[in-house]
């Protein structure tokens, strides 16, 4: 590939959270530098990035002058502005591209896409008024969950319904903001994909984890998943179904409900996921570096799995069991640097490697 | 551990080479940031650490900045001057001590370090005038090697002697520098142990790594080395020996050569190594996070080999071939981020993950 970003290169990233500061170790891996962009002071990426650019996503000047720095831009977060978005676009190549931005910052337009492929998602329908909430309750029924089609995360935005009676209550939760109502899945447990293509259209995918939530937040992943040979198999084309698709550059998480009538799609995030994170302790090549890989049109590296892990998020004041971890066998922290601990956030993880994947 | 750093604190690196690049990273995990001095501009350490202070080791002013921004200062290569080790002495820990440093800067010193400890070493004899020499040479005898006494790394600043008649020749490749004559030592491989103690004492060592050097440099480490039961617990024991001698606080490489009469120890040095490089795909905790804990106070992790590694150093325009090497299964790139190719150069290396350890 003659047209790989060679050592000294710049990749920049909207967003210094924790993907992001995991970006920048996997880009200085291969020769990369990366700078990040990111609106909020001191952020965790800056720890490990080249530069580092403080500025607002409706800084036309300081946007302008990110990307002259850059030689690709990518992304750690889904909900960028699109006036930032178009600025930036003009001035350097965005990986992945817009059109998986578009179909993921709304549930009901990635719900759509989603079906359109042939893929199952749970029952959904539009709602932004009382009455559009009726209908959709009369098709889809209780239990069902209201969503904000847009700006949801890690449990953000949702309203239960366990009756009918719950209507009003959820679409007040939603503060106006235009909404999805989604059908009960009855499924026995969640697993996502992780899969990345590359800019020549290769597409690499690890194996599937098993994820275990808590609050809301994401609380364990375990490798190997519980899924049968056809359902791993099924979770691996549906996600390079989704992939080339979108004509898609760079990793992608894919979220799957199994269920006795196969794999339905819950959602996808156009870019690294926690999910993926045991990847850096049981692979040779990681998620995040499969993604710069494809962003920095590299040919993808070998995602095998070599060990069993499970991958378990430390989130708030677990930050007080780091001391023990740090003495267990077979662990592997990756802390983000957060200063301040609050609950809920998301301060770090750490990968227990099980043992060797035998043959 | 209470006196364990913690999030957002900083360790100060001496030395912005690859060495100090990937200690930037293990940093990361661990939630520590690192702030690198370094006289040259633009040091590959620079791409992934918090801050970097470009200024020479004779600036009092800068030293003492920089002492000040950090919790506890260490480095990446044992050539410190000591004016400025003085001057940080005095503001901050240095880890590891200068005890080590003192040893291991100095060949003859570090010979007479190790004899003393009851370890084998190459016969050796102070040279620093053609009498001392020819002495030397009529109780050592030829083949043998003149090397520096002083700043020697990667076969510079040594002279081989065929026979007593190379004496004139080997003493002026010396340019008057003190130097240290060493017999041949009848050796089948070189081996090398990494071992790290921590600030309480606690000595972990990987599994020893079989090196090949080519001109002088090394070309690969394979794990797990040739060696038998006794041989493999003789290595690990004398590096703690070592460790536990110089009350090291730190991760050290401890370089041995193979001989049917046992272990003989070439050199140590007071860092990460070369030849440890190989850990960050064979084991959940690599030489470069060993040494961060030790240095930050934490509790030493699990270096348990997880898979067999053969780690290649990428030397000049080895760079050539990274294009091939992306391409190949099991193979985890890891680059140094130096635009300038040149001959002899560190440019990178390549871990090539050759299967699971088995049990």
């Amino acid at each position: 590939m003659s047209d790989m970003l060679k050592t000294g290169a710049t990749i920049g990233i909207l967003g210094g959270g924790q993907l992001g500061r995991m970006l920048s170790v996997a880009a200085s891996r291969l020769g990369l530098r990366t700078h990040v962009y990111e609106p909020s002071a001191n952020p965790p990426a800056a720890d490990v990035a080249h530069q580092l650019t403080t500025a607002s996503y409706e800084d036309e000047a300081a946007l302008r002058a990110f990307a002259e720095t850059v030689d690709v831009i990518t992304y750690e977060f889904e909900n960028i502005p699109t006036s930032a978005l178009d600025m930036l676009e003009s001035l350097r190549p965005i990986r992945p591209g817009r059109e998986a931005l578009r179909v993921s910052q709304d549930r009901l337009t990635e719900k759509t896409y989603l079906a359109a492929l042939g893929l199952k998602t749970a029952p959904f329908a539009n709602v932004e008024s009382a009455e559009d909430l009726e209908q959709a309750l009369s098709t889809i029924g209780a239990p069902s969950i209201l969503k904000t089609r847009r700006f949801g995360y890690d449990g953000k935005g949702q309203s239960r319904l366990k009756s009918a009676e719950d209507a009003a209550q959820a679409l007040a939760d939603m503060a106006g903001a235009p909404a999805v109502l989604e059908g009960f899945v009855n499924f026995s447990h969640e697993v996502s994909v992780i899969g990345t293509r590359s800019a020549d259209g290769q597409v690499a995918c690890f194996d599937p984890g098993e994820n275990v939530h808590r609050d809301g937040i994401l609380h364990t992943t375990t490798v190997p998943a519980r899924l049968n040979a056809s359902q791993r198999m099924d979770a691996v084309l549906l996600t390079a179904n989704i992939l080339n698709a979108l004509d898609y550059v760079g990793t992608m998480g894919v979220e799957l409900f199994v269920t006795p009538e196969g794999l339905i799609v819950n959602e996808i995030a156009p870019r690294v996921h926690n999910s993926g994170h045991w990847t850096q302790n049981g692979c040779a090549v990681d998620q995040f570096e499969q993604h710069i890989r494809a962003v920095a049109g590299w040919p993808l590296g070998d995602g095998k799995r070599h060990s069993d892990v499970v991958m378990e998020n430390l989130i708030g004041d677990d930050m007080d069991r780091v001391g023990d971890i740090a003495l267990e066998p077979n662990a592997a922290l990756h802390l983000y640097g957060k200063a301040e601990v609050k609950a809920g956030r998301k301060m770090g993880h750490v990968n227990r490697v099980q043992g060797a994947v035998k043959g």
